[in-house]
């Protein structure tokens, strides 16, 4: 668990992209951040107050997230100064970069010598069970993709705060970087050893009321050769009673397999609903969400629509339109 | 890579069961085997000579392999006498077991005065790639099973035995510690970190001769909620030319998971075939293989005409019966 509320560290961030992370951050729990950091050369503005990390104490901040990725994940020398000052002003550090900060010695001794905590949530930090398989209480939504980046963890998201607007109960379950760091907790699925992946998930989402939702942040894609592994634990261990169909559809081959084309929605939907009822045999597919930002209005509205029909579930992109149609879908085949 | 031959080390152990690992070393790669040695106590006996240290030693032996499994899995401090022993010798050592040999201080300690090794086969000893869903050179077998503990690796070892003696070109490939210890080499997938899986597995098998057949050893179940991640992986790292179903036939029940029937070859086929040809389009099913070890001879040679005739296709017991027929329809479908 990461203490909030954060203060959002952009370094010397060379454009918008680097900090997506923080952006992210931004975006879903505006409430849970106080300011941004920015240094000299950074190009990124999230468009919140900077703060010195002594202001950034003073309203409270428990951690300072590092929002940022330069080239190779590291953590820049020149961020260490920065990093240790706001340990020394009491805050816990969390980064979801390749490079960990529990290697970088100066931060390692000042975290030690103020009783601080150093987060690398790319990093499995505990034990998880093996699977057991027992169906457990309460439901729970999982988007599978045709591809990976397809926008699951937004659809998860952005239904969760739906969710709980219309007064439903509904948690977000992260299972990558971003979103433990979004959440504050979760899982870092693809940093898990392969026997306790499926176990990880089951621990991640437990028994819970009948009517509370679990939103499981998706990972990989089944038909993805690097990642597809990933995707069959989360389903096995998740357990999902909806799933949503998650689709990018300018793309025509997969994320970094040229020689893979791209799978049908259609075919995306049998074999995730076949592999998730060997765990959940009630399971249904419950909607679609497209990620339209390659398009312009109309050729979104016209992508959209053709899925809807094709398919015959609701369909929406969830950023750009809202998710309310996969909410409506929700309480109407569960209600 | 393990050197050989091996001095198998069987401790104490309490029954035959517990020296399995052993037994298969001998079973499947006798003549890479200079003796047993045994403890005080020792119940299992593999009908191997039975030597002392210093007689393995001037056998050449190259490592000892601990081929015992006690309650729990830990090294005996009991042993730890002997294997300081066989490390002054001039031996490697080799385990399996879930606690490290690298967590013994008195053993690291003696391998580093001797410049040996400490192989501990249960552990992602090195850096994988993430997959790249090339297609590869040469030809791929791999068996899937309706659960875990079908006799997967068996019926490798079987078919690789068998195609070696014919005069193919065949290598076994391990992805477990058993198959490890056996082969001497391999990767130990359910210990490889989640995203690296499918990765550790085109390192495992890489381009070769085009009639050449990596025999890849097959792990966990599609259909099994704690390990079916690990399944996909290896099809997809793997991408198989030909499946092979295995099945064992008096279980009701997924193994450690009550609330999970098993599913049917049928079943298996289907859904084995479907995952294998998103990155092997040309994949088939070229046999079944049935672990009729609970069963009498009679119910066992009905059970494999019942699987031949319902799926179309070759059925034995490896084991029982020899690998032939699998073989046979290898060379049948990819002649």
């Amino acid at each position: 668990m990461i203490t909030k509320p954060y203060l959002l560290f952009l370094g010397d961030a060379p454009d918008k992209l680097a900090a997506k992370v923080a952006q992210g951050i931004k975006d879903w729990r505006p409430g849970d951040v106080v300011g941004q950091f920015r240094m000299k050369g950074c190009n990124a503005d999230l468009g919140l107050q900077d703060l010195s990390v002594a202001e950034a104490a003073g309203k409270g901040a428990g951690t300072l997230v590092v929002g940022v990725a330069n080239r190779g994940g590291v953590i820049a020398d020149s961020w260490i100064d920065v990093l240790v000052e706001a340990i020394e002003a009491g805050m816990d550090l969390a980064s979801g970069l390749h490079n960990f900060l529990e290697n970088e010695p100066r931060l390692v001794e000042a975290a030690q010598r103020n009783g601080r905590k150093l987060h690398d949530v790319r990093r499995m930090n505990r034990n998880y069970p093996i699977a057991n398989g027992r169906p457990r209480k309460g439901r729970r939504c999982l988007a599978v993709g045709t591809d990976v980046s397809v926008g699951k963890m937004y659809v998860a998201l952005a239904m969760q705060r739906e969710m709980v607007r219309r007064g439903m109960k509904a948690t977000f379950r992260a299972t990558g970087q971003t979103g433990i760091l979004i959440e504050g907790n979760g899982v870092p699925l693809d940093a898990v050893i392969a026997d306790f992946m499926a176990g990880s998930i089951e621990w991640l989402s437990p028994d819970n009321e009948e009517d509370h939702w679990d939103l499981i942040e998706g990972q990989g894609s089944l038909f993805h050769a690097s990642y597809s592994g990933v995707t069959l634990a989360l389903i096995h261990g998740g357990q999902p009673d909806a799933l949503i169909l998650s689709h990018e559809p300018t793309r025509t081959r997969m994320r970094g397999l040229p020689d893979h084309r791209m799978p049908t929605l259609e075919k995306l939907r049998d074999v995730a609903l076949t592999m998730a009822r060997m765990v959940n045999p009630d399971c249904r597919v419950i909607g679609v969400s497209i990620n339209t930002s390659e398009l312009d209005d109309t050729a979104a509205r016209d992508c959209i629509e053709t899925a809807q029909e094709e398919l015959g579930l609701p369909a929406t992109d969830p950023v750009r339109f809202g998710p309310g149609p996969l909410v409506d879908s929700l309480a109407e085949n569960f209600g």
